[in-house]
């Protein structure tokens, strides 16, 4: 039986179509709102402003059935291999984004720094970064 | 509806038990092969030795009902919020670790360095490190 994932939160972005939405974080990303939903709000207690977190989030709109890819929609590009990639297109679109905590309020609200994704992507996980426990 | 995962391959290694695993890759977890299954392995055509690859597995033994949590399981530490831990039981337990790709076989085997994961442990994504495309 394969996983079932829970959605734990959503993402709250000026980003509405997936047109809008920067390839890398890097690359001028607007802020964004993690909401995360209240059975879970518990595990955020000791998530704090300036935390850099691992997101992991689910890109619904990805095409779940693509193997190959052209890097960056560059048609001249030779095809890749998915996992030699960042690709949203992939037999699991985990995204997986660093970001650092700007504001956080008591309903598990996280504002986060640059998010590359659109509005109402699903979460599935928060992690601290990889340096720490 | 719930996002449902699919198991892209299966880690093999000699960790038999879960108290046979260290707590985190640098703590001298041995050497793994990652069994990437036929319908998936085209994604890795690009994967070369000596990548760092971050590696995404479902940690199937977790207990997901777990919010907080004593890191590394010290019992006089304070409980923590799961989202500041990497502990594997969590809502989602999607283990994140960094390999290097010691060696390649033609039947989309891949042998990986230090990972702490089980033996039989489902893979669910492969990433190229942050640094790259």
């Amino acid at each position: 039986m394969e996983p079932v994932l829970k959605t734990i939160g959503i993402v709250h972005s000026s980003l509405k179509h997936l047109s809008d939405c920067p390839l890398q974080e890097n690359e001028k990303a607007p802020q964004a709102v993690i909401e995360v939903y209240e059975d879970f709000q518990e595990g955020l207690k000791d998530v704090q402003v300036d935390d850099e977190l691992i997101l992991l989030t689910w890109l619904h709109q990805a095409d779940r059935t693509i193997l190959t890819t052209q890097p960056r929609n560059d048609p001249h590009a030779p095809l890749t291999g998915i996992f030699s990639t960042r690709s949203p297109d992939r037999p699991n679109p985990i995204g997986l984004h660093i970001v650092k905590v700007a504001a956080i309020s008591a309903n598990g609200q996280l504002r986060v720094s640059g998010l590359e994704v659109l509005d109402q992507t699903p979460v599935v996980d928060i992690k601290p970064d990889l340096k720490r426990g």
